[in-house]
């Protein structure tokens, strides 16, 4: 599944492809979300031209709508939202414990009710995976629980033993499973590493989930409150302890500066809401000069709500967007037009994406 | 500008071509609408590939949004949103007399206040055609004035009077601005018949107007409170009225079954929100079986907001959306997810402008 082609000489970062059912994709990469099966205002085709190989959606949305009776009718979240790409779901444990109501742990089951209308849900390791069967997810994450920082280690306890008990459900539910099934069998399995900040709890995560022998492991519970300094400083005694020839998958990070330090740590796959949920907002990501991760301030943001872009005839970007300029994109958000959306989430998108590109090419000349 | 290719032996209808600078225009056409020059949540490089060959956009909405300024710095409305159709821009007078506030008219100025930060603002004839120099709109329209219905004789005849005033101002100042630009020259200037639901009022307006000889006739206040059959009597005697070289356009028009019946009146040019604002509804148009204009109950609409269509696995339409499930479509609405109003209105702009097409077909075969 995971082939590591090489590692640089001047940090951990690595590259390397990761193989799925759907087809390969390079690492270090950046996952586009489509929570909700629907990428933010682009067609997922629209996203795969920009140069995404894999994007991310979500175990707990697709579950509440449109519901698993839909997407087994469509054979699969593939179908349904017409994309061929690798698509990689989150467990739901984040928004379980996040979004939901009147959650409550009964053993292994967390019973809940929908944020959205109030009915009652139940999710627990085993069915968990049950849902990433019927969504066709070509990575699955397990159930766990994420808690938030700053937190005790009591708490951070708990929950680790917790997730660490329902990995070993969810392992051993998927391996029967895979007997039965060679496409259940191709689907990938990634455990979830928690412990907070706290490097004991993070070394005893990390050690259990890898004896478990995942297709891959995610670093859970970083970008939940904590500064950037204390997240590099978990992944520095974590990543250690995961196995070389397995992916690496920070979850929810980040920016392109905190992307790049994990990449120095030895991370090889990243989703964040960042680049789609500012672009609502009207936030830009700007190369400063050509895309180049080797160079300090590489890039900047813009607010293009500014009045100062009212007459700005500079391109959105130098590629994608040249044609259309920061005026143009100043007055669809000043006008409130839909355009404004899928512009800015393009422009964004390519951003990281080309980001995650330049990020590869670095590695491959040994700059980073 | 306007040839007149051929006339259906079973209607008024005809076949013809509209010639303006940036290209020609079959006709009888339908142009999507970008009011406040875009159009709502496509590219106008998209509409284009729907098989559109004109767009429409807005002087009244340009003016206050994003402003002359910034649209002078571009040279004109094509380079600002980035498209190379031709534009026809509306002049304004309907938004001023329906929108605007505090409206007060003191000779041939009308002093109104912007509806969005009630700032003051004034339109008079010829400010209206600099306004469209600057917009550089393919196609301009002369200011008029426009009442609802049902209205009075009178109320009717005041208005005339005003718009046929108006239109001859615009004309001979047109006409001044040709003899030192030969861009402005290009562009092609129509008159605006009114009269309401009077047919000496609307015989009057169209004579008055057919004497300026303007580059092509649109005929005004109608799709305004009115019946269908209102609007196809006032067709009926109207239409005659207008010379046969010159292209006829019927503002605000409609349904599709509008649509149909003003091309058998003889009417080329339409424009109408229609599609656009009812995709953001979802509601959608559909053919019932391949399109097809010339029978009865050719298309039909349908709430993708109902119930039903959620395990529908019926394509959206047969062509540019066949990967497309109404069930997913009807997912994106139930979650507000942005990508459902491209969806719904890809749909219905290709829906009206494939009707055109079929419209134009039916013509060459007299078949309409």
């Amino acid at each position: 599944m995971f082939e590591l082609l090489k590692k640089s000489k001047k940090s951990k970062a690595r590259l390397g492809v990761l193989n799925t059912a759907r087809g390969k994709v390079d690492t270090p990469f950046f996952m586009p979300i489509a929570t909700k099966a629907a990428i933010k205002s682009m067609e997922a085709s629209e996203v795969k031209n920009l140069g995404a190989q894999i994007i991310l959606s979500n175990t707990y949305h697709n579950l509440l709508r449109p519901g698993l009776d839909v997407i087994k009718k469509f054979g699969g979240l593939h179908k349904f939202m017409d994309s061929d790409l690798p698509i990689l779901t989150d467990s739901g444990g984040y928004q379980v414990f996040s979004l939901a109501k009147l959650r409550k742990i009964i053993g292994n089951d967390i019973k809940f009710q929908s944020h959205i209308d109030g009915s009652t849900h139940i999710l627990n390791p085993r069915r968990v995976i049950d849902i990433q069967v019927v969504l066709g997810s070509d990575i699955m994450m397990v159930l766990d629980e994420c808690v938030g920082l700053p937190t005790t280690w009591d708490k951070a306890l708990e929950a680790l033993e917790r997730t660490s008990r329902w990995a070993q459900l969810a392992v051993d539910y998927k391996n029967k499973l895979n007997k039965k099934s060679t496409k259940i069998k191709k689907q990938l399995i990634f455990g979830i590493v928690q412990g907070a900040d706290f490097k004991d709890l993070r070394l005893r995560s990390a050690k259990e989930l890898v004896a478990m022998n995942f297709d891959g492991y995610a670093i859970g519970g970083l970008a939940v409150g904590e500064t950037a300094k204390v997240m590099y400083q978990v992944l520095d005694y974590t990543v250690d302890q995961l196995p070389e020839n397995k992916a690496r998958y920070l979850m929810g990070v980040g920016y392109p500066e905190n992307i790049i330090e994990a990449v120095k740590r030895g991370i090889d796959m990243f989703d964040c809401v960042i680049p789609t949920r500012e672009a609502r907002h009207g936030k830009l990501y700007i190369w400063r000069t050509q895309p180049n991760v080797s160079k300090k301030n590489f890039y900047t943001t813009i607010n293009i709500n500014n009045a100062k872009f009212r007459k700005d005839k500079t391109p959105i970007n130098n590629t994608t967007l040249k044609n259309y300029s920061r005026a143009y994109l100043h007055h669809l958000f000043k006008t409130g037009e839909p355009l404004s959306l899928k512009l800015a989430t393009l422009n964004n998108l390519e951003f990281y994406l080309t980001l995650m590109a330049q990020i590869r090419q670095a590695i491959r000349a040994n700059k980073l």
